[in-house]
């Protein structure tokens, strides 16, 4: 049976819907039947591929933020029906998280507020999308919640197939999908743009395939993106990403580390979009509890991450040429999200809420013949930087 | 045996080698063996697709323009060895509309000069970059052309298997491309961007597959996109390009302006990039030499279809909301060329010169969430247009 993976976005808005089965058996270990984007890599480029496409409803917008995008049925865990599910416990961490994240801007902004659209699917789920336009600080900052339900085509999903007996043919698949996104684009050209992207990803078990277990998965990462490099600002942020990773597991950082150098990789300019972060995807060979704790802490560590070197660069002064650089970086931003991210590509294909995936592409961007900078200059280190990464603790 | 296509760059510069094969067979009426774009539309969506990736040699800087860039063994037709080869004609015919182009352009500009870029690939072939950038009219315009020799996978190439006998496998079959290429982006937001590209493309008799033809078809085609609809522009700009078109047939021009609608399409916005004017690909089924004159007329109709309505626009006052829009629009060409291009975005993916490729990007661009034109509003009537293409003359 053909392997198949369906990987939600790791950008900008939540876009979970990539079916992609491959009529060649998979040669790769793989723990879960869903596969990341990072065990795809390599067999995009080789190997058969099919899409299957998922187009979605039309999203209606809605006047009022309900107080859960879930069906009903899904507030109680389907194991111990007096505890919340998984479901709803990542809805709410997601959306405090976008409250919080939200609220630190505006402070640290100190002018501008941001914009909210809410909206529903018919068939279920919805999202909050909140944008700040031309603050003080940040000339473009979204913030997006998203819930998404979803049916799955079922050569999607392997262990239905191994379940059903030699004459049955298992049908679609039901799943659940919910993820925060986030990308911050500040003015001043010191002050690092900044992405976060936590995602859960749940399947019902198949009614028609009995025995075949529901599936989950967890994704995400926080990454950073300056500019110019101000090496006590980046060693703050991958030592709070690690601080994050290391109350759950000491492989963590290191790997997840490396999975973001991957991830954010320009691969025409030979170049990664910054200076990483956290990013992975695809897990579920740890507990469920250890790993919803864990993306909850990876969301809780983005504002003191993140706020601190904002503070500290906001204000500094700066040159024409400073903010051309900044231009010339935010085109490298762009070509990445429309040319390599996979939530962002899918999200445009599949029909998502464009607003909210074009969210992450900055106010202003830049593109200059053959630019160049002159060896050892500040530009030329950042950029020095982004084709081989560093360690920065 | 599986259909393949090869597509060469309908944008910016001239990348030639893209191999599609799928393994279900084609119920498409193509006459030719290589399908161009408008064809393979339909198929990518639903269709089982192999991409069998041909990267490029590097190119090698060159510190003059040699006098062809053509192999030694090119310059004499196959047919009739006292006449010059398409192949040579064609060469010449791109190389002199790349001069008259940039001749007009630095006239008009009347302040910017061209910075020529040249480069040779170490089995041929090789291409002349042009790009001026910061000028008095234009904020960036550049002119490209390209020669390249390649080889394609024999499956690529369904005649040699036809002719091939059952024990005879057939190998790979060396093609040649050529083409000039164009984007020109002015600063006055009321002048507009255009786009043009001229193609030819070229197999091999294949030597082990004895009665198997050579292939040879023509692209091309010629763009407008404003920020502001002045219509008397647009309808100058679509007669030149009819009349052209009528000087050798007339059903090009209706056909080919459709085609052009059609193409810079950008799905994810339900808009096209601009208004439009012909493109045209994978033409064959005509006289060769009607076909090298018809991409010769299209050619010398860029400056007479252009410069008028710049000459008009360069300096009309305008606003900083009349930029504005148009930096959103230039948004709308990135969008376009990073996600849809098949040049642009397969010209990434192999390895061609990425500054030349990617100059076809405005030197500036803008995203703002959710912007909405004033229906009535001029920027409206420009939206209109690209979302409902109308007939011009």
């Amino acid at each position: 049976m053909p392997p198949t993976s369906i990987a939600p976005s790791p950008n900008s808005v939540f876009t979970p819907i990539r079916f992609t089965s491959s009529p060649f058996p998979s040669s790769l270990p793989t723990p879960t039947f869903l596969r990341g984007q990072s065990v795809l890599k390599p067999r995009f480029q080789t190997k058969l591929v099919v899409r299957a496409t998922v187009s979605m409803e039309k999203e209606t917008p809605e006047s009022e933020r309900p107080e859960t995008f879930l069906r009903e049925s899904d507030g109680q865990d389907h194991a111990a029906s007096s505890a919340s599910s998984v479901r709803a416990r990542f809805e709410k961490m997601i959306r405090e998280a976008q409250d919080s994240v939200c609220s630190a801007i505006e402070a640290a902004d100190g002018g501008g507020k941001f914009k909210e659209d809410v909206w529903s699917r018919p068939g279920g789920g919805g999202g909050i999308s909140r944008v700040l336009q031309d603050g003080a600080v940040w000339e473009k900052a979204g913030v997006n919640v998203s819930v998404v339900y979803g049916v799955m085509p079922p050569e999607a999903y392997r262990a239905a197939k191994a379940a059903a007996s030699a004459d049955q043919k298992p049908g679609p698949v039901p799943f659940f999908a919910a993820g925060v996104s986030s990308v911050l684009h500040p003015k001043n050209p010191f002050a690092p743009t900044l992405h976060f992207n936590y995602r859960y990803f749940e399947t019902d078990a198949p009614k028609d395939a009995p025995g075949a277990p529901r599936q989950w998965w967890f994704g995400g990462g926080t990454d950073l993106t300056p500019a110019y490099i101000f090496e006590e600002d980046v060693k703050h942020f991958h030592s709070t990403q690690k601080r994050a990773c290391d109350k759950f597991d000491p492989t963590f950082y290191p790997r997840f580390k490396k999975w973001c150098d991957d991830y954010f990789y320009i691969k025409h300019r030979n170049e990664r979009r910054g200076l990483g972060g956290i990013f992975f995807d695809d897990l579920n060979d740890y507990d469920q509890e250890m790993l919803l704790s864990f993306a909850t802490e990876c969301a809780n560590s983005v504002i003191p991450a993140y706020i601190p070197i904002i503070e500290k660069r906001k204000d500094l002064p700066f040159t024409d040429q400073h903010k051309a650089w900044q231009q010339l970086r935010r085109g490298r931003y762009v070509e990445f999200n429309l040319v390599y991210d996979r939530g962002t590509t899918f999200g445009l294909k599949t029909g998502g809420r464009i607003e909210s995936i074009l969210v992450s592409l900055p106010l202003t961007a830049r593109w200059e013949y053959d630019h160049k900078p002159e060896e050892g200059s500040e530009e030329w280190k950042l950029l020095d930087a982004c084709i081989n990464p560093k360690d920065w603790i």
